[in-house]
């Protein structure tokens, strides 16, 4: 069972407007709420691909009720206190406009119950996949906490995140994948190969870094594998990195050759493209693109 | 008492944000929620003036019980399967932008149930306000039926509605109170006298008239009575028709003269100006507004 902590989840609202009017009023033509976040994509990804999952989150308020009666994956949620937040994306007639809300503030003992609740479910985790950003207020370190419990259970641990909590999730030992700004963020280098190699040196595992059109490289011990992006897709790029983590898992968990991995990223992240919303694959696209076929 | 029907409220959500970037993603730095929708508005203003009032309106899902929970006036809610819609208010660098949802569709059998509330609260009202929009699917017929109710049960009723909804309360005798696109608009008319004897003709009671920074005119039988706005009054303008409608219901349940009930409107709504959010007042200007001064 693949286990995936997000520990920032949010409902998703999608507004339909007719022309998009900034400084002005604008009518709402059409409201889409579903559950997201990061890791809740992920999850949703693996359940699509029958891969055993259990999503771990904290809700709170009236948005973590609805959440939690939205959620179409296996789930544990750990109360708090604050309301589950929201993102708002409005689609027009120009560039989606996406507006993020930070996340409620847990407090110490809300933290608590939820990294008691990944230890409860951790014996029964191959992998533990961490992913999304951490609400204001949390420490950092709680992510390599989480990794450490991970390890500590037998479990390997997988952590898409930036800043500071991608440079704990290192220190702890985790496979790590950013894109390639959150890595040179991160790490404050200016390529990827130092980027990585910091990483590295810090403690991480596997370093895989997505690239969206550009593809996706990893960096381990043994060396460097890249694979190219499928080429030709064009839709809506919400989700695909994370669809792209949830093939990387699944390949972990099986023990694949690092370059069938990649592929499988690639080609989950690809067909994850052609889907309107995040968490959403093309399943009969994914399987073309992982015999060779471009879109 | 005062009875505030409510057919559409809403969350109203006010995100803060640095530089407002349209067609790119925006870090929401500050988020307020409250309750709203106009008729909340108008039942906030009169309840910070002592005036004993009751909203009624439909709630459901989780956004309806976040709103329950919010409401910070005395209010009878029934229940409807469908959410009750948000509005936000993105603020940033420039001028606010505003996305208004459409809200939940209700059944005949929910909308029964609401004006079934309307009449068991009616033996104890004075006045009947029905302010803002209807959501989606609602026959704009239900605001005649509600003014009928009213009558019937003695009491009088103010409208602040818009197109079909409007003219439907205009039908039904009740005093209106559109502002001048409104007016406009629904009557298809190209001057305000000619909007109103329209209303009149179809059986209106009174005409009050709102234009912002151009004052209020009242219509009736008698003739016209117009007064101008508070000169020099800057903030937010968003809820000022709102309280200038508590405004006008306070003084017409008081008896007060036309042109006192207008003055007390146009004070309340150039208070409401002064006040960051919808739904306040702004007490001690409104006050010095009565005894004549600018802002």
């Amino acid at each position: 069972m693949i286990l995936v902590a997000t520990p920032n989840p949010a409902i998703d609202v999608t507004y339909r407007v007719g022309t998009h009017v900034p400084g002005g009023t604008n009518r709402v033509l059409d409201v889409q709420r579903r559950a997201g976040g990061k890791g809740v994509n992920v999850a949703r990804v693996l359940a699509a691909l029958d891969v055993p999952v259990r999503a771990v989150l904290p809700l709170g308020g009236s948005a973590g009720r609805w959440l939690c009666s939205a959620l179409d994956v296996p789930f544990d949620a750990t109360p708090c206190q604050a309301e589950t937040r929201s993102t708002v994306t409005v689609v027009g007639d120009g560039h989606p406009t996406v507006y993020t809300e930070p996340g409620p503030r847990l407090s110490t003992v809300e933290w608590a119950a939820f990294s008691a609740r990944l230890a409860a479910r951790l014996p029964d985790a191959d992998l533990l996949v961490i992913s999304g950003s951490l609400p204001p207020g949390a420490a950092p370190e709680l992510v390599g906490d989480w990794v450490r419990q991970a390890r500590a259970a037998g479990a390997r641990a997988l952590v898409d995140a930036s800043g500071p909590a991608l440079l704990a999730a290192a220190r702890a030992g985790a496979d790590v994948k950013p894109n390639r700004e959150e890595l040179l963020a991160a790490t404050e280098t200016n390529d990827e190969a130092s980027g990585a190699a910091a990483l590295s040196k810090l403690g991480a595992g596997l370093v895989v870094v997505s690239r969206g059109e550009d593809g996706i490289t990893a960096y381990d011990r043994s060396g460097v594998v890249a694979v190219p992006a499928v080429p030709g897709v064009h839709g809506n790029p919400t989700g695909a990195g994370d669809a792209a983590t949830a093939g990387l898992a699944m390949a972990l968990v099986r023990q694949l050759p690092l370059d069938t991995a990649l592929r499988q990223a690639a080609a989950l992240g690809a067909a994850a493209v052609l889907r309107p919303v995040a968490g959403e694959v093309d399943l009969p696209a994914y399987r073309r693109f992982l015999n060779g076929a471009s879109a």
